[in-house]
């Protein structure tokens, strides 16, 4: 699949469109997804032009799972959930609908069937709230 | 969580129970479920005693992500699925079921929800059948 260089993902990663960052390093971007599946539910990306994993160059796998490991157990700590969920969807019957390669990092607790679906667009002062106290315990 | 030595995935590594292999290295096993989501459904696992991804060592981190692209892009070609999702669940209640960290590699076609469900475990000889496809396209 060709890269779309108009996607949000890369329109975030340029800075033309805002997020409420998590973290961020020279290979990776760390942000809140706006809609959410928990609270906490956290995006993590590439800085390069990638649209799934299987076109990943591989001097970022240790940064990619790196940071993912750093905010799950950040998620951990801030909401003591029975579990954490990571999961990275490749292709639209996957469920992917940004075409840009990303890892969610959502807490779970009771069920065990997971929704593609989410209750709906958070607002950043809500996001920013969530954002705070995982920062807090990177 | 304190790692259990007697959990399955211990005793595969150990060479106490046989699995049907699709990729070992010094780091890293992967081998069928066998109670696929879907033919040709990989797990990939450290060769380290980790519970879950939060407490996985650093050095583990390229070999797994890897492995993990590596049989993604065979599936892909098998069997040409509409989508591939990368799963990883940490704790019961996200859905674990063995307590030593795996990445989950399933194909993906219709239907957005993933159901932590299978159809029944599968004999060595149909797992066999599809690691045979998997592994000509490593």
């Amino acid at each position: 699949m060709v890269y779309d260089d108009q996607n949000i993902f890369a329109k975030i990663i340029k800075g033309d469109v805002s997020c409420v960052k998590v973290l961020e390093n020279e290979f990776i971007l760390a942000f809140m997804d706006v809609m959410p599946q928990a609270p906490g539910h956290t995006l993590v990306i590439p800085k390069c032009k990638t649209t799934n994993l299987l076109d990943l160059p591989e001097e970022y796998f240790p940064h990619l799972m790196g940071a993912t490991q750093k905010i799950a157990k950040s998620i951990k700590k801030v909401y003591s959930p029975a579990g954490v969920m990571v999961l990275q969807l490749n292709g639209s019957e996957a469920g992917q609908t940004v075409f840009h390669l990303h890892f969610h990092i959502i807490q779970r607790r009771g069920g065990l069937n997971y929704k593609f679906h989410s209750s709906g667009v958070k607002s950043s002062l809500e996001l920013k709230k969530e954002r705070d106290k995982i920062i807090k315990n990177l």
